[in-house]
């Protein structure tokens, strides 16, 4: 987004991050990738929200700081060294808004930003990723990151909301455990019925007014605006819908937030990439604006 | 599907098999190379749809019969090969679920599954396909397939309706003959105006409760979600309306469907390949579930 | 279009013309290669419009007259060229009907269009064009065609409509001006609300029954659906709602039209440019059917 | 190659033409879109031979007469089709250089130009395509053009030679029948040892002083170089090899030629097509000067 | 190559088999596809070779075992499986000639095909793959499999030779520990000077009459040749020239063999898969000779 | 490649940039996105040279200074602002090492870098480049920068040699100008007879040790390894001489370097963009080589 690169998230209200990661892809991997393809597609965004009139520029202090380190084959010093990052980040009071890498990515941001106290959790996405294990007993794959972050206390799975989940499934089973916990799964054919306002305002009680996480998986998109993406599902959003939801959001209280799943190698044409840097401008507008309402009814003045 | 591959259709509810030829087609050819990669993208199908809980491998006995033997440049061979190849499948007692090759196998299938009596069908495409000569005096093409088989007998055309046709013609009369049989073509507009609930009730209505075949044509799926096909039309289907109407066949009484027209060498990323296998999956789980109905019937338990 | 071609525009009704010229593109060049691969797309069309029954080619005398000299590398002599191109397919009293090259070449043909009085304008797109200045002082680009329109008295702005505007903007103040001259913007959100045919309502209102010009930037079209082209942004039109919007200008009094910004290199299996020649397939519908109107006024026979 | 497009061939020296026929085709189809995107490409093509000076359209009258009529879903017709336009070309005392296409195609050129007498033929191909049967007993195919010609007495087997042959076979006898005929096989291997001036040297003892015909198949071009092509073997010639080797055909009594088996859906970035217009090209330029001799000889003057 | 399937090696005399692993791959991903790509592209290959005459199928007893199973997301049980799979077939008396997977596959190939006693390594390759450590401590990569093999004494570093390495290195002291270890290196330019014969005459000599193991990476291509790669090297081999080096392994006395690093997401209409399944299949003549004569030596008949 | 970017060239030996700039180009623009994918693709750079053992970043102080400051739609503008980039890059103290952008680009880097007195040139192409006027009297395009160089005295016509020069041409007097000057032309056909060590030795000669300017156009590469460029021409280079040939350039007094029309829309899985920056590494290797030669010289430490 043309932005500024710095080396640390110190004075920042909202740090713009990339996570080259996919250790946790079993099958089709390539969101390593994605950060780097994210930042070239990002270069078409310019500086003002058409819609909303926000200038997340000029409003807050947004900067990119760059990739996180990260180790692409060894799994427990992956997860490690995204939490450390993140740490970093979190402490130096900014909020992250990140770029993966695959959805595992989201389970140690988890860990930094809610630290101190299980979050809410709005999750666009295709799939629940709330399995158990994989290829025998491997609890960590992105798959899975959900259930481990409600295991590990990271999230309150009474707010968490799942939308645009759809697809076959290995198990008729697979989301009763999720269920069961209290996660409220909008299926794809619920949202085609409801439309986005009905659907977000759902979404928006569910979040409530306490901290809440926002993670957007591309493979949620349709696979002919988003192919390049590791489990692609045919009858997806499509990126006006998705756009349309991202702006309704306004009024939760983001503490982090994350575009996952882009990956270059199977992407056509940079179409991918670019609906994740449109997902990440969006994002963008809405945090930026609640750090505004903030530091005004803090007394600040703006940026 | 990750399906057993097996040699013959003796004792089988449901043969996925695959016609690898293209031999009616008379512009941009490669059908026939369909089947192998609708094949490779079926990977990602599972075992249980998530919005019907259908688990269709569990209900029926389902297996991949292969490839039907083809003849590549004798178009008269041709036919008779996969009418042969569908004799056995329909002999076997299964319901065949093909994926083709072009619009022109449709035909032989018919004269295997229609041998009897006629059939009603549902038919979904771009192209209404009932066109009488090309190049002088070519009977059999991808565009005339339904023509012959109405005069042969084997489609009742007042049980006959036409989904999503769209795209300029070459006689504003093209339609006439299909029209004056008793056809029913349902536009692209209409579709739009009534939405599917509405256009498949209708649909259902018009099979009745005799024997019905399904036929899909990827090309009404919009060419920017199906590119990979001989004559794309813009404006066409998303793949989530499609999912939509293949699930409210439910009730038609399915003797044979197929999914024809992905043709590899003008696809994307393997998009064309998986929405059509996506398709063959939402097929499936609505015969599966016709399958135990009727087996349930029987008094018989389920598989 | 399988069109005759022709060395002139006298005697026809309507003339095709390409314009392979890109001079006022500032970031993604290639527009220029449009007028081939929409040729080459347009041999998919056929002679009827499914939907109007219209067959232009009967009603209309209509010819491909090739494609305007143009200069790649001298913005002044490149605009010039065009107008005089321009002028004289004006000047044989046929309808213009061009494909561009980018969105700058609008203005040399509304100098040619709109010599003797301003003309109304039908302008889909996903940007304004209304800017002012680009790079320092440069006021001819891709960008800024319509404010050069207006100022030098081609276009009257209260009979302006934009539709399908949408993107992040570099100004909060970049529509402003714009909106002062009295051009009514309709942005994409409010066509989501509101739908095609209400919006189009208003266009034809907007236009009344004096003489107006229709410009079609292929970028209103969301990107999955047509990525070839330099300035893609996420969240347009389908390429079903872009039919249905053309065929909704039925009786407005066109004097030219144009689709632009289709550029091949950036396209996928030719998608964007058989979205192209399928919209030049519509506007050339509606365009004939206007024609056999007046000429049946008028007491001459069909063609 | 930006030539003036003419009707007849009438008055020609050499008459470029193209032959969208894949009819003969077992495998993966797609040359029948082979003449047009090798006109595309030839737009890349300029007026001289930079290394021989010659300039092909000063010496000799040179026209595009276009696409011959073919039939894509008749065999028989199909190759009658091409005979008959080719004879046309023929009588009226034009050279044919024709693009295919696939392989089989040169069957009834050869019909057409060997009409009264057996001529040489010198043949560039990864495949010896002197197969007798496919699919049981289909007599035309593209593996079986050059057996039936000889069988129908077109081509003088001693003096044909083939060059760049190379690939797995189904047979260790596939080449026998060609041997004994007395067909020299140039395998790969030995071009490999003994380059391109000593290979040619004895391919023009083979043609001797009588008329010969070349046949061009993309294919003996290797896969990187040439990938749009129905059956790739790796280990081809590089361009610049079959650059060479053409030019090394002056002297050859050339009474036609063509270049086949570019086939675009298979094509990246039209690499295959722009291989095939400058094969083309080179073929044109050894024609035309040898037309330029033959002019001057009988006293004639350069057009 | 359109070889019957099997479930195991029992029987054999080479057995082929997928590794559809690339858990050791630091930056492109997307080895893990090989396996499935090779095989679709090994349909072009047929059953006699074109210069040796050798009828691989008819001399030895030649099976697809299909892929090994494989763990994504875990190292030590990826490469344990391997491992174990591979035993299994050695086991059965077959050499294994496999498709991998990145290079790291080839540790766990050796473990079981080098129990007994060190073998040596005839190895085309970019890259020398004898680094130490990546990533801090990680011992196992794609960048070190044969310096661990060197360490567990699989290797016997006196009987290795490297052919083809180049392109640029983290440390000029890169290659000096397999320089002391004995390994002897060819680089690049010192085969452009000396030529295949040459070579490979040396490769011989220091493989000697004792058991060897071939591996090919298909990186040692020239990435226009073989893009479908995760580290391409600029000015790398023909596949002509490698070819050719394959068929001079003659008399060698080969143990096992593979060629890894094929990578479908990056690579270009199958190009780099089509070159995969040539190298496998010379590879196959090449063996399968040796079976022949082994076999005729001990007195038994041709299969 | 890792490097350091920094704001100014002050203290640098050698100075990395990038000119994104095309406005010369006539046909397919696009190497105006040149040095971005370059960029992306130097990644795959490391930091010795495996044949010299150049370590370009111990010897040199290297440093990439970004992307100069252009104007895509004002010629002269554009043409200003590079000289004045180099100007400052060139009165550091620095040798500029840039990458395009087209070739025209090459004349405003001459004129800083040339400022003081003519300089030799040694010129990779598949075009003189030398012409005089297109569209009728353009005098700058990316067909003229070195007639118009000669013209304005940067260039010492004697001690300019081209390499590599072939395709069809305009007119057989093209390159008559270019001789009559004094330049040496070294047509492909030469280079094929020759062979690399024979032409860079005249080569060498032909700068002498005065003062020479390097520029690289990536379309001296083969298409098939080199896609990425405006002027496709069959028959080129191998990456593997065009390295030869640079490492060949030892010895040469460089003041100044580039790689040119690198055109990323025309590129194929980025090998273009991977061949340019493996020139620009080799041309870096052998820049930092000279350095560290004259530093030693002058009896200064190694950086």
């Amino acid at each position: 987004m043309r932005l500024p690169a710095v080396q640390t998230a110190v004075g920042l209200d909202v740090a713009l991050v990339g996570i080259p990661w996919d250790g946790g892809t079993t099958n089709r991997a390539g969101a390593r990738h994605g950060p780097r393809e994210v930042r070239n597609q990002s270069s078409l965004m310019r500086r003002v929200h058409h819609v909303s009139g926000t200038a997340p520029f000029s409003i807050a202090n947004v900067a990119d700081v760059g990739d996180l380190s990260v180790n692409p084959i060894d799994l427990a010093d992956g997860l490690d060294r995204i939490r450390k990052g993140m740490d970093a980040i979190v402490a130096a009071g900014a909020i992250p808004l990140s770029v993966g890498g695959d959805h595992l990515t989201t389970l140690p941001v988890l860990r930094a930003v809610a630290k101190n106290r299980p979050v809410g959790l709005i999750h666009f996405d295709a799939h629940s990723d709330t399995n158990d294990r994989y290829f025998g007993d491997n609890p960590y794959t992105h798959g899975t990151p959900f259930r481990r972050a409600i295991e590990e206390g990271l999230l309150d799975p009474r707010r968490i909301v799942q939308i645009g989940i759809r697809g076959s499934i290995y198990d008729s089973g697979e989301h009763d455990w999720a269920k069961e916990q209290g996660i409220r799964i909008i299926y794809m054919e619920e949202f085609v019925t409801r439309g986005a306002d009905d659907v977000m305002r759902e979404a928006r009680e569910i979040a409530g007014d306490l901290p809440t996480y926002v993670t957007f998986d591309i493979d949620c998109i349709d696979p002919s605006m988003a192919p390049g993406t590791g489990t692609p599902e045919a009858g997806g959003f499509t990126t006006r819908e998705a756009q349309q939801m991202i702006r309704l959001l306004t009024g939760v209280e983001i503490v982090g937030a994350d575009v996952v799943e882009v990956s270059p190698p199977f992407d056509l044409a940079g179409m991918t990439a670019l609906a994740g840097a449109t997902m990440m401008f969006e994002l963008l507008c809405v945090i930026a604006k609640q750090v505004g309402i903030r530091r005004n009814a803090a007394g600040a003045p703006d940026r």
